[in-house]
């Protein structure tokens, strides 16, 4: 009998060496659910191609990543985000991505807050694109150290703020422990995250001790010091029923054979799940 | 007339390539009015020999740095801690520093919470030294990017929590922009912290993008994106007239001539100030 990995997702992204044909085939081949598709694992073939390509495999597009970097000082910047952001609920509709995941971004040269109300902006101008293409729309909130150029977003607390502020169908939140974990308040914004009906997305990974690069030295589960299994009751407890996904970023892991990775992803899962 | 420098202190490990003569040295005939002194600079001479050196120099020293590092998941390794921890601040009295600053520690090998109670726990077992001693004990919130080894308190807020559970004249709590800046919520804390008499110590510098090392890349104030100025204006608006503490980590900044860097600070200081 085949292990259960129907709930199991991977990003394009962590098995950045295949192409998105050989993550399809290598994820489908070992019972993966899910795979969430990097814009990237995209681009060679086009999104129509991409889902053509998608759909003669049994795997289940989760969600399309990433959308999002709103903010500029720029205001000219500011109009072509939202165009690159509509572009892409197109292109996740193609793929027939469910979700276009935020990151929401930053701009080191204005205040935080500037680059907050920025990104508010930039959902709202785009939600009505959203909605015509069936696509939701997810923040997620980006660990601080981050705060610089990646997110303004940096805590669940904010993003449940923002997304109960659009109360919009169209407009929901990834959940994802590496940039949540050490959040005192977690237990209670996934709570209320679920609550008010927002949680969308949950990614695993681990936090490696020491961290050797602040972008591409995450770890496998169960390798770091991430509360995994606690985390995952707390998002499990507000009715989540959705995929648990892969989301790995690895200087590191991307150099070793991606099959033995695959396996060392699907072992590190099913000693947790 | 010189420029009124009397509110800069300068910490030793900002220019670690000097030695605490030479640190003292420079920084009295720049009219630095303060030095917050860290225990490598005191090891060589010893802590009365470095108090006896210090007093010779029209300097105030503003803190000794770093206790803490409470956690820990074997009980005899707390119990060491705890010792180590009245080890230095007998040493901070003996070199004249008002404060001890706290960097309460984390041990990624045990859950968050745990780290938490067992710095709550030692805090409490040091107090009464501190009281002996006529030294504070500065909880100093570290950037969540250090949650897994060196500190479990990671915001304002909780570091308000913690001070205000001991309620005591020997807890106060140091405001690092370099942790805090990206808080949502660090204008109304940093009241808080000033309304209830917890505000002991400011520590500036700046974020640089990129930071190339999650350590030992802090940047010199201005360079980077922290908005200085804003943050100062809420914590001296809590009637907050201490020391702006420098406190720079830079493997790049240590590399260059250091009287050139000391210039360089107080060309930096200036132009805030």
């Amino acid at each position: 009998m085949h292990p259960d990995l129907s709930r199991l997702c991977i990003h394009t992204i962590t098995t950045k060496p295949w192409d998105l044909e050989e993550a399809l085939d290598r994820y489908s081949r070992a019972g993966v659910g899910g795979i969430s598709v990097w814009q990237d694992a995209v681009a060679a073939l086009g999104s129509r191609k991409a889902g053509d390509l998608i759909r003669q495999y049994p795997v289940d597009v989760v969600s399309y990543v990433r959308g999002g970097f709103f903010p500029a000082a720029d205001p000219q910047a500011r109009l072509n985000a939202i165009d690159r952001n509509k572009k892409m609920l197109d292109e996740a509709a193609d793929i027939g991505a469910p979700i276009l995941v935020l990151v929401c971004g930053a701009d080191p040269g204005q205040p935080l807050e500037l680059s907050r109300a920025q990104i508010r902006d930039g959902i709202e101008a785009v939600i009505p694109h959203a909605a015509a293409n069936g696509v939701q729309l997810a923040i997620e909130p980006l660990h601080p150290m981050y705060a610089d150029t990646r997110s303004a977003v940096n805590t669940l607390e904010q993003a449940n703020d923002m997304a109960e502020y659009f109360n919009s169908e169209w407009v929901g939140i990834a959940v994802d422990v590496y940039h949540l974990w050490w959040d005192p308040h977690l237990e209670d914004q996934i709570a209320r995250c679920g609550r008010n009906g927002n949680l969308s997305a949950f990614h695993i990974c681990d936090w490696n001790t020491p961290t050797s690069d602040m972008l591409n030295d995450r770890g496998l589960m169960g390798e770091g010091c991430i509360p995994l299994h606690q985390i995952s009751t707390w998002v499990e407890r507000t009715g989540f029923s959705g995929y648990r996904e892969v989301e790995i970023f690895s200087n590191r892991l991307w150099q070793i054979p991606q099959q033995e990775f695959l396996d060392k992803i699907i072992s590190a899962y099913l000693k947790i799940w």
